[in-house]
């Protein structure tokens, strides 16, 4: 198996930086739109196994990336603790119900992993026909960006009305990130036993909080999923936006802290130490540019981050109308450095 | 009258430190709410100077803040040079026509403040009934902001079209900032001329963009424009997220830099010298909290930026469904500090 990414991770010598991508299993690809377009919505098409592998693979068959990370969606853990959603088309995720008062919170329940199985069978399958090829990611969203739609039931600029509840509930508000910390472990646990080789916490709402919470409300239980899960794959934490949280970041037991493109590799690096590996951390935007321009941008990635303990990725996810032949060249651009 | 803000901009001592806030004339009171339900819709709002002055005056009777902000929207600019826009309850501003290719640009004309004499009018009526009681503030959106909305249309979580342009046209980039930035200056040096006391130059969208493209597409014009009115009255930049940036913006001309809540006030201060005033930066949301936790929140924050070369005020604009109860209360914690 090609395992820069895990030996990357790890902190072991590579010959080359692997590379893989954000959101790479999406709608940049047009093999993903043909089999998107067979499903009946978004949430089906992510409750198909056999459908989130085959999108799982197609980056690595076409892009020519070094790991493939399971095709799935983060609220699927507020679904299996109880909380449905609808995925509205160009609006984002929708709650029906949403978590306001105890009872709320105590009706909902700890996902065991059982009612995730069809994320754990597109894990065998993908993992099947990857054929040890490249390492297969396993994610999840981080608690307190789950705990954020589950209050706000929908997408948000400023997440205020999750951020009120921190602010007025503070003791259920960690009621409530207790159980999605447990509900994590249970998925990320149980997706390591299907096969993923690799784990990604996703804190997509992070930057909305200043230090203090940030380390009350998230940082905690991200820090319990990584104790939880230490030893078993190597795992990454990527909490956008969150500049003012690296430092602690880095007392966790992740292996590697992924960095969106405000951060400075070098400032970075001084900060962490030399025990984490660092990923990120090109802005997606920089895709729609010329390739000469995609090609400098790579070289300056590279020299900035070194390549060790370095993973090279976006900043945030592919936008959903970047040129795939754009990401493949950018691809092929680190590969080749 | 009372001018502790403008003491504080520009360095010099004072008793105690000046408070205001943003968004503090709009809808969290129900004052204000009284006088938009007269107007035809937000910008009719806006472009009627009795009313525009009525409410800019009211948190200085309700609240009791230490400078006055006049009422306005940053996209007068944009208007005003040629592309008109409407304000779409609960979605925000969508411009019908948009900048694409170099003749939108060329389009355009340079804002001289004569299209903008409405909000000249509005100052001039604000400043009669303020009776100097208070400073009253004049402000723009940072270029880059403005050239945001102007090529996206309308707001947007990326405003990756926006930064498509950066990478994909740079100089006809340069060109429509530079044509921004021209109005920029002429309209904040007639509301100089028209009275106001202090000006604030606003980057919200600072934050979607990485280190180099923030200074070589942001920064650069926001310092033409310290240059441009340096000497006239002081000058607050605030750049939203753009936590990159605090050290470059500490190298224009201007007096004071904004923060938000995620900004660290010590390390700040280690950065930016002693020379310029720090404003912020209470996170909005706090503001939904207890009494006791306000209190609390606001000590914390006079402790950590010091009582000189300081304006208190929030991390970014009151959130509409805020309690002006508590805002009072808030600014009369840190008027007894």
């Amino acid at each position: 198996m090609n395992d820069l990414i895990l030996r990357a991770a790890r902190g072991e010598e590579v010959e080359r930086v692997p590379v893989w991508l954000m959101r790479q299993a999406g709608r940049i690809l047009p093999e993903y739109r043909a089999v998107r377009a067979k499903a009946k919505g978004f949430i089906d098409f992510v409750k198909t196994p056999e459908m989130a592998a085959e999108v799982t693979i197609q980056p690595v068959d076409i892009l020519g990336v070094d790991a493939a990370i399971i095709f799935s969606d983060i609220l699927v853990i507020p679904e299996a603790m109880g909380l449905p959603y609808q995925m509205i088309e160009s609006k984002g995720p929708w709650f029906e119900k949403t978590v306001q008062i105890e009872k709320d919170i105590d009706d909902l329940h700890v996902a065991d992993g059982n009612e995730l199985q069809y994320v754990l069978d597109a894990i065998k399958i993908a993992k099947k026909d990857l054929n040890n090829r490249v390492p297969l990611i396993g994610f999840c969203g981080a608690p307190w960006t789950l705990f954020a739609y589950m209050i706000e039931g929908s997408g948000s600029k400023t997440f205020s009305k999750a951020k009120k509840f921190l602010y007025t509930h503070p003791a259920l508000a960690h009621k409530l990130l207790e159980k999605i910390t447990l509900s994590s472990i249970n998925y990320l646990k149980a997706q390591v036993a299907a096969g993923a080789d690799m784990l990604q916490i996703f804190d997509s709402w992070a930057g909305v909080l200043g230090k203090e919470q940030y380390n009350e409300f998230s940082l905690k239980y991200i820090s319990m999923i990584c104790d939880a899960v230490h030893g078993l794959v190597p795992v990454t934490v990527f909490a956008k936006d969150a500049h003012f949280a690296v430092m602690d970041i880095a007392k966790t037991k992740c292996n590697t802290i992924g960095l969106d493109w405000t951060m400075s590799p070098h400032a970075c690096r001084a900060i962490v130490g030399k025990d984490k590996t660092l990923q990120g951390n090109a802005d997606p935007c920089m895709l729609y540019a010329d390739e000469s321009v995609i090609e400098a941008e790579a070289k300056k990635m590279i020299q900035a981050f070194g390549k060790q303990r370095y993973i090279a990725n976006l900043g945030h996810g592919l936008y959903p109308d970047t040129d795939f032949k754009k990401v493949k060249f950018f691809v092929d651009c680190i590969k080749g450095l």
